[in-house]
C-alpha cells in the first residue's frame, strides 16, 4: 500500500525496522528478557557519560529559559536512573505477554482452533522531555518484542541520543529501534501508514489531540484528564472528604487527579464546610458554583465558577465544585463534562453505586476510594505504557497487554469447506478445551 | 467535543440515540433476548409487506439495470428472511457479552478492582445491497446492547426502511436505532467523533478504504482479501490439492477464497499437473508464473501471470500460481502481497508450520485446512459482525465479543493514595481473584 515509503527522505528503513522487530518476536522470552537485564547493566556502568548528556541539555535548557516543570522532568540524576533501571529489571521478571492461548476451541476431529497472542508490529512512541521515560519504553517494547520508533522531546536530545547510543552499544545493534529526532519527523511518522501500526503520544493534551488528528493510524492515550468525585447523599462524609482531598492533593498535576468534585444537595451542609478545611491546608483555590456558595462563602481561596471550570484540567491545587439535586443530575455531568478517564462515586448505598458503575461510561469508575489509584502499578498490571481513554483495544491503565494483538490458528489435516455444507455436511463439535 | 453537532442538519437526534444506547445497557440480558423473540416474531408475521417492499426495490432496480451480482443481493425471498429470522432467534440465546468480569484482583483488603465488559456505545454501520443484512446487525447491537446507526445500500430503501418500521412497531419504538437514508448522511456519520464510537463498513474494497480514509472514529473492518495457499516441500500432495481447490471454488466470491498458490520447488512436480486437473473441474483459469508454466502449459484455462495479478483479489474462478524457493520466500511473499487477512500452508513438517504460525502476521493463519474456514460461524463465535484485519480491538472473524470495550470498575472503603506513599507505605496485595 505504501510500499514506496518505507524508506523516507530521512533515510529511515521502516522495513528494516519490521523485519527487525519480526527476529525479535521469534525469539524466546527468556532471550528477551535476558537482553533487558543486559541493557540496565549497560546503562548502570555508563552512568557518568549520560549524566555528562543530560547536563549538557540542561545547560542548553536554561539558557533557552526553559520552564521550571519542564526542567524538572528534563532532569536525569543518581535516583531517577536508577528508578529507571529498577523498572527494566522489573519488566524482564513480568510474564511473557506474547505467545499467551487466550482461546481454544476443537472445531472438529483434527481441526482446532487457538487464539493467540502476539506483538502488534511496530509502535511509534512520542514522548516530552523525560527521558527517562525513553528507558522505560525501550524496555517494554523488548518485553513484548515490537519494534519501536522513539521520539522524544528536542530539549533532551543528547541525552536521548546517548542512551541510546549505549542501548545499541551493550545489545550489539538492536536495529528492533529507531530514534527520530526532528519535529518534522513526527509528521512523517503520522503518515507511516502500514509501517507504524500504533502511534502512542505521551505528552500535553494538544499534542496528544495533534497526533489524534494527523494520522490514519490508530492512536491510543488520553488528551484530558478530566475526572470527578461524586459526594452522594448517602454518603460517609469522612470519607468523602479523604478520599475527595487525597484525588486532589495527592500530586495533582497527574491526569487522575480530580478536577470537578459534585455533591448531593442532601450531603452540602455536613461535606462542604469539612472538604474547605482540608483543603485549606493544601491552599486550593475552589471554584464554587452559587449553590456552593451558600456553604463556602467568597474570598479565601474561594472564586465563582464559571462554566468553563467545569471543562477545565487544572493540574495544580485548584478544582470546581458544583452541588446537584440527584444522582442522576451528577451522572448526566459527567457525561457531558468529563472526559471518561476515571469518576468515582463516594456512597453508602449499593444501589447507587451500581447505578453509577453501569451508567458512567469512563474508563476506570471508582466507589469511595481516590481517583489516583488509576494506575498501571496500582492495578497490578507490572508496567504502564499509559491511560487510554478509547474505547477501543485498551482502555484505562495499559501494560504489556495492550501491546499485543491475537492471531487465530488453526491446525488440520485437510479439511475442506465443502464438507460442512450441503445434504450431507458434516457438523461442527465446536468445544471449547482448556487453556 | 462537538456538542453542537449531536443534532445534524437532517435533524438525527445522535443525542436521543446515545440516551437511548445507554438505556438498553441498563436492562437484564433477558430483557434484550426477548426483544429479539419479538422482534423476530414481528418481521415474521409481517413477510408479505416485506416482500411487497422488497419487489418495488427489485422493479426499480431492474429499470435502472442493475448487475446480476447486485440484484442476486437486493433479493429477499422466503428461504433469506426466514434464514435471518433463525439467525435472529439464535443470537437471542447466546451467552450476553455484557457485564462480564475478565479481571478480578484484591489490591489491598477492602480494595477490590474488577475489568467488566460493557457496550462501546453507537456503532455506525454501513452495509451494502442485502437487507437482510439489516435484521442481523439489528439482532447483534441488541444483544450488545449498543446504539446503532444504519446506513444500507439505496437499492434496497423501500426494504430497509419496511424492515425499521415494522422493528419499530414490534418493540414499541426501538429508539436506540437509526437509519439513515442519504448518501451524504454517510459523510454526516464519518464526521461524527464522539456520536458514533465505532464504524463498520461492509461493502466493496473501495468503499471500505473511502471510510478508513475520511474519518477519525475507529474503523472496524477489511479492505482487501488476498488470501495465500503455501505448499510446502514436505507437503502431503493429497491434502494440498483438496485444501487448495477447496480454498478457491467452495465460494469464490468471499473474502476468505484463496487467491494465490505458492508452491515449493520441490513438491511442484507432484502437486502442480494434479492441481490443474482438480481446477479444470471447474474450468478455474490459472494465471501462472514463469517457473510454473514449466510443469503445466500455457493455454487450456492457463495465462501468463504479471506482478499485479499477486496483487488482485478476483472474487471469481481464477487464481495465480507462483514457484518459490523455500519457506522464507514464501512468507516473504505474504508480507509484501497478502491483505493479512486468512493464509495457509500445507505441510507434514512441524518444524514449517511453527515457523508459518509464528512469522505470518495475518488475522488467520492456517496449516492443512482451507481458507474458507475463516468464518465467525465455522469458528463458534455464534454471530459475525465481519472479519477485521486490523490489529487493534478485534483481529479475525468477529462475534459480540468485538462490539464490546470494558471499564475498570475499583470498590473501595476509602483508600487514600497518600496511604501507599512515602516511608510508611502500605503494601498492594495485588491478588488475582477467581472470575
Amino acid at each position: 500500500m505504501l510500499a514506496g515509503m518505507s524508506e523516507t527522505t530521512n533515510g529511515h528503513d521502516f522495513k528494516a525496522l519490521r523485519k527487525a522487530a519480526l527476529n525479535l518476536s521469534l525469539m524466546g522470552d527468556d532471550e528477551r528478557s535476558s537482553m533487558l537485564m543486559r541493557m540496565a547493566d549497560g546503562l548502570d556502568a555508563a552512568r557518568e557519560r549520560i549524566f555528562e548528556a543530560n547536563r549538557a541539555d540542561i545547560a542548553e535548557a536554561e539558557k533557552k529559559g526553559l520552564s521550571d516543570a519542564l526542567m524538572h522532568r528534563l532532569v536525569l540524576n543518581e535516583s531517577k536512573l536508577s528508578g529507571a533501571l529498577d523498572s527494566v529489571r522489573a519488566v524482564a521478571k513480568l510474564p511473557c505477554p506474547v505467545g499467551r492461548v487466550v482461546e481454544k476451541r476443537l472445531l472438529d476431529e483434527g481441526l482446532v482452533l487457538e487464539k493467540r497472542t502476539y506483538p502488534i508490529g511496530v509502535i511509534g512512541m512520542v514522548f516530552e522531555a523525560r527521558p527517562d521515560a525513553l528507558i522505560q519504553i525501550v524496555s517494554l517494547a523488548i518485553k513484548s518484542a515490537n519494534g519501536i520508533v522513539l521520539k522524544g522531546g528536542s530539549e533532551a536530545s543528547r541525552t536521548n541520543e546517548t542512551l541510546v547510543d549505549i542501548i545499541r552499544q551493550t545489545l550489539g545493534g538492536a536495529p528492533f529501534m529507531m530514534l527520530l529526532s526532528s519535529h518534522r519527523d513526527v509528521d512523517t511518522m503520522l503518515s507511516m501508514e502500514g509501517d507504524v501500526d500504533l502511534i502512542i503520544p505521551r505528552g500535553s493534551n494538544s499534542f496528544v489531540r495533534y497526533c489524534m488528528e494527523h494520522t490514519h493510524i490508530p492512536v491510543m492515550g488520553h488528551a484530558d484528564g478530566i475526572c470527578c468525585v461524586y459526594v452522594d447523599e448517602s454518603a460517609d462524609i469522612e470519607t468523602a472528604v479523604r478520599v475527595a482531598t487525597d484525588s486532589k492533593v495527592q500530586y495533582p498535576a497527574a491526569c487522575n487527579a480530580v478536577e470537578t468534585v459534585l455533591v448531593h444537595e442532601k450531603a452540602a451542609s455536613a461535606f462542604l464546610p469539612r472538604f474547605k478545611k482540608a483543603l485549606d491546608e493544601y491552599s486550593v483555590l475552589i471554584h464554587a458554583d452559587e449553590r456552593t456558595l451558600e456553604y463556602i462563602p467568597l474570598g479565601n481561596n474561594v472564586v465563582k465558577a464559571t462554566e468553563e471550570d467545569f471543562h477545565t484540567e487544572y493540574l495544580s491545587m485548584q478544582l470546581a465544585i458544583k452541588i446537584v439535586s440527584s444522582l442522576d443530575e451528577a451522572i448526566r455531568h459527567i457525561a457531558a463534562h468529563s472526559s471518561h478517564h476515571t469518576d468515582a462515586i463516594i456512597t453508602q448505598d449499593e444501589r447507587s453505586k451500581a447505578v453509577f458503575f453501569n451508567s458512567v461510561d469512563s474508563a476506570d469508575v471508582f466507589a469511595n476510594c481516590s481517583t489516583r489509584f488509576a494506575d498501571g502499578f496500582r492495578f497490578g498490571l507490572g508496567a504502564e505504557v499509559g491511560i487510554s481513554t478509547s474505547k477501543l483495544h485498551a482502555r484505562g491503565p495499559v501494560g504489556l497487554d495492550g501491546l499485543t494483538t491475537t492471531k487465530w490458528l488453526l491446525d488440520g489435516n485437510g479439511q475442506r469447506v465443502s464438507d460442512y455444507s450441503g445434504p450431507d455436511a458434516r457438523h461442527f463439535i465446536h468445544e471449547d478445551l482448556p487453556l
